[in-house]
């Protein structure tokens, strides 16, 4: 299913290693200015091929915006971008389909569609379909700075090095985009930059954790139940490859906690209704609570590693030792950074349109 | 938002001090044979009243199906059940309308629907709403078990007392369902009804974790990107109230490995193309590998305590000490257990009929 | 399908010889004042028994709300209402499984359920389903009353006879709710009385068209292409059941029109734009222009006559003649002018919601 | 809203004056053999400039497929066709923005985004987004003739010219595909011609109705109540612009009649259920009968006429007389007969995958 949202729709479409991906984004107020050089920058932060901790295919993924905006402002209609993908390399592909990549989705693809589905790069389960989540993101993002609202995603864990400090959130928005994995912290970030080369030299890859926190969200946005902040924000990253965790506040922490240590006591701070804690991130029956809205995204290591591996000839039903080709990120954490983050602000958006705090 | 799904659509309504609440259920194919027995059975499980570790609210929660069933079969049209609301004291909620509790949707719900929202028994946010989705998912259940899917989910943690062993499938079935915590280990489950007594004996309460395997999902069901089983699971599962985390397979600790330790390798077993381990929790792109689906479900203590906690009085922004009144689980987990279970099965159903696996 | 809407969404449930009937209205916003005498009223309208153009089935289809007021404001959660069913009388059902009546859903619903469906009454195709869009209706039409948006259907043809003037609107209210038939003008609607009597006293039925008119629309309300205002009040008039035709403005007969003719020129009426004729119907590009919205709803005449009718045993493939029993209208006309009306304010609503302008 | 369909869904994307128009179709079966040419055909018959009775404006609506198919067959992804704009001549839209065209979206568009809206061309309420419904039509019409599922539509009025006669379905396909104005019977069509033609040279338009006719429906085809056939197909009729008329089977006729005369008497033909006649246009309570489903819809003329109208400059709120340049077609409805056609095909593919029937 390849679309998403009430108020604010996105629709991503195309595949690895066709002509064009592409994204539709509906719902963006007309008269809304809509900068395409912020919309690049966030894609350009997704971008492959820019660092020694990511993959070496090239792709300038540049937009073009083909509706939507008129005289940089939102038309009303949809607004609609394509990337064009330019290097390609299907060479290395031909051989999945008899034999599927482990951690990726060959094989369930395969028996899915009959061996039918375009398995170059990963066809529409490739990573690189993120970069129309990106796009339909960095719209949302721009309507809601302008209502103060701000999203930041961060690298907090890639293998066994974990991030161990708060850093304020404006300081760290500089500080992420600065860094090469995605970390505000500079001694932190140097360590998970190791371990992601270490994986990389040991033909492996690795994991890691996202973190993210949303500011300025009025009390109130959100639906009970199946519109909870949670229930949208989930369906979104766990679209995203290689996602398999996701908690909100102190989430699986919460497990081991009591109710008096849980629940966040209400304040008044500066003649405003606060929470002293924010255990719960920011959310409380599915609404935000005014406090920022905070949440971690759980990665996979990057499934296509360069070590042999077993696998299956699902024809021959034999064991068959696979070496996987092609170019790929030995962690995709780093890059998943502007793809949580964005795709963030186009859930919060639809929540906001849909609940009238537009 | 009450209603999700798109073959298979539940609608939950009513709220907790109402004469009634309900659930729809469309989808369901025609002939189907359906037992009413098999669906009172799972809401008996969810009930409150029944045990030392239990809300002493008393509720049959005696299931009248309106329609959608006749002579045991389902016509095709919705499948509709009420339940009668029958012990309810609003009376301890009369304060809550301007001292919201800590940990409850009461301060955001008040702000949202600005005060006018239902407060009594927490109204639409009330955990009693879980009855509809246990309801809907006791349909499903049905028709899943006849195509040999079978769905349980149990207690792993309570507080700090976690399962720490594997118990075949059809075994933990009977043990689950004969615990009242919800743990297949007597054991873990002696220590963990321990801990929720002690917090009850506290005043306080006690979160855990719920795990979830579903066995006999065939290869292939599950959409790319939005559609995937972990967005449309996590979607449902966030929506029951308490819910702070939700990860498959590995989860969490899949951002601590290595490729080459968390890629599930293919393997041959029986004759069938299968993975040799399973950190992936079934899923690979979204879709059924084949494997049992694993997830695992974070709940937070119950928010509502004896024990007396900060709060604001909200129109006058002033601190306030609230004693939380009323009947309330000291840990919501053992109750949760059907609700994850059924919930589970009918998000199932959803993708197997989308996927044209029915 | 029971359900439909974005921002304001209906759910109908239950089938024609359950318990009840009900419907759920999600997205009213908290605060408004929804007065159930005056939903009652919208419900009475619809229940049959109450006159001589009207079948003798009897239902007080007193509506009872279980969830989403208090205080006789909306609460924000879901408005839920049930109607009970009373005067059932299933024995006339029993020969239909096998010999479908001409023009009714028996024969396409017995192939597409296999046999399963609830074939008593109609089940879940009768024409008592349209209480719950009464319901969800008559939420609306008190929300957008408050709001000087006005709806009014009338009956403009019954069999030949045609309403040829053109009453006022609020004239029109007053007097279309004191006809027997729907009409504003008391001759016409004597002459509709004459033909519906002597239909029933040829044991026969007939059909007719109902006009409905919305005035006081904001200028811009509806959405391009599939979200048109044209789209969604379509796809709930056709839900009615008997309904085979709808059109817009100068509908069919902008066919035969010439562009000069039919375009609407603009015009400056007090100040304010406006359009000279309104052969658009109100609508243009989907969307409102501010002019009063109308369309016509055309009804077939009531399938269930007394007069014998050629029929087919399904198992035999054997001609039969068939003399339907049961209680029926000779016109259903009469009654489907509350089910216009108030599913046309549903729409309405929704499209006000989604477009901002509550 | 640019998307619509559950098991079959469409987004259209782009608009008039934009670099590229396209459409998403997703849904389709993984493995169908899907012929671009024929693809390309449908989008021909729709193409502009290539008659007399057609604008001038030239596109050669040659569409690129960026994703969904490999080796002539679907992947089971969604199948995306971008199509360029070639022949953009924005300068007659310049004086539009004050003051809006007779039966055009320009004045509700105006208010509606506040002047953002895109008007060159019409934006997003271009007649040319339509070629996004005949690409995802085209798609799914050769999923449904594999199963021996036919559309056809056809011009049946023009004017005051109809019509009078009934065609065989295969004859009429080629002749209608032959026909400049999409008329099956030579005779006709060049009456209707002319009618064009005279309507051209006084610098005006015409309107007319086009009849669509789908064979080979399986019986049991479409859901009860919001998901019946004449919901799903009249909400996207009436998103096709000019559309103010849906009618099935004797529509509006039906209301003159006696429930006698339009029930359709069930019959056994061939050793098959049938009906006598066809007065239900193929539908019961929503669902196919396995008649031939039959729908007319009207169109108004062409609101762009190169006669002066009466409009006004709605800064000033004064009367203008308006000179409406640019190249438009005198009459859409020839242009409107694939659009139709292949959309029907769209929803009918739908509404056959929802039910199972693939």
């Amino acid at each position: 299913m390849n679309s998403i949202g009430s108020a604010y729709r996105i629709s991503i479409f195309g595949s690895s290693h066709g002509p064009f991906i592409g994204a539709s984004a509906e719902g963006c107020p007309a008269g809304e200015r809509i900068s395409e050089t912020a919309i690049q920058i966030e894609l350009d932060r997704r971008a492959p091929g820019k660092s020694a901790v990511a993959t070496s295919r090239k792709e300038r993924d540049k937009v073009e915006i083909i509706s939507g905006l008129l005289n940089g402002k939102a038309t009303g209609a949809p607004i609609v971008g394509l990337i064009a993908n330019r290097d390609c390399d299907s060479s290395a592909y031909d051989a999945l389909r008899r034999v599927p990549r482990p951690g990726h989705a060959d094989y369930p693809a395969i028996v899915k569609y009959d061996g039918h589905n375009d398995h170059r790069g990963g066809g529409q389960f490739s990573g690189r379909m993120t970069a129309g989540l990106v796009f339909a993101g960095a719209v949302a993002r721009q309507v809601l700075e302008r209502r103060k609202v701000r999203v930041l995603a961060e690298t907090v864990q890639i293998g066994n090095i974990k991030l161990d400090k708060d850093i304020p959130f404006s300081a760290a928005e500089k500080l992420v985009r600065a860094s090469p994995v995605g970390c505000a912290d500079r001694k932190t970030a140097d360590l998970m930059k190791d371990e992601i080369v270490n994986a990389h030299e040991e033909k492996d890859s690795v994991g890691g954790v996202v973190r993210c926190t949303i500011i300025g969200v009025p009390v109130g946005v959100g639906e009970p139940f199946f519109g909870s902040i949670e229930s949208l924000m989930s369906a979104v990253m766990f679209s995203i490859p290689g996602v398999k965790g996701v908690e909100f506040g102190s989430g699986f922490g919460s497990a081991a906690m009591r109710g008096s240590e849980s629940n966040d006591p209400f304040v008044v701070k500066r003649g405003r209704v606060a929470t002293k804690t924010n255990n719960c991130g920011g959310i409380l029956g599915g609404i935000a609570t005014g406090m920022p809205i905070q949440f971690r995204v759980a990665f996979k290591p990057t499934s296509s590693i360069a070590t042999p591996q077993m696998s299956v000839d699902i024809e021959e039903k034999k064991p068959v030792e696979l070496v996987v080709k092609g170019r790929h990120d030995p962690c995709i954490v780093p890059r998943a950074v502007p793809v949580v983050e964005n795709s963030a602000a186009a859930v919060m958006l639809d929540e906001m349109i849909q609940g009238g705090f537009l």
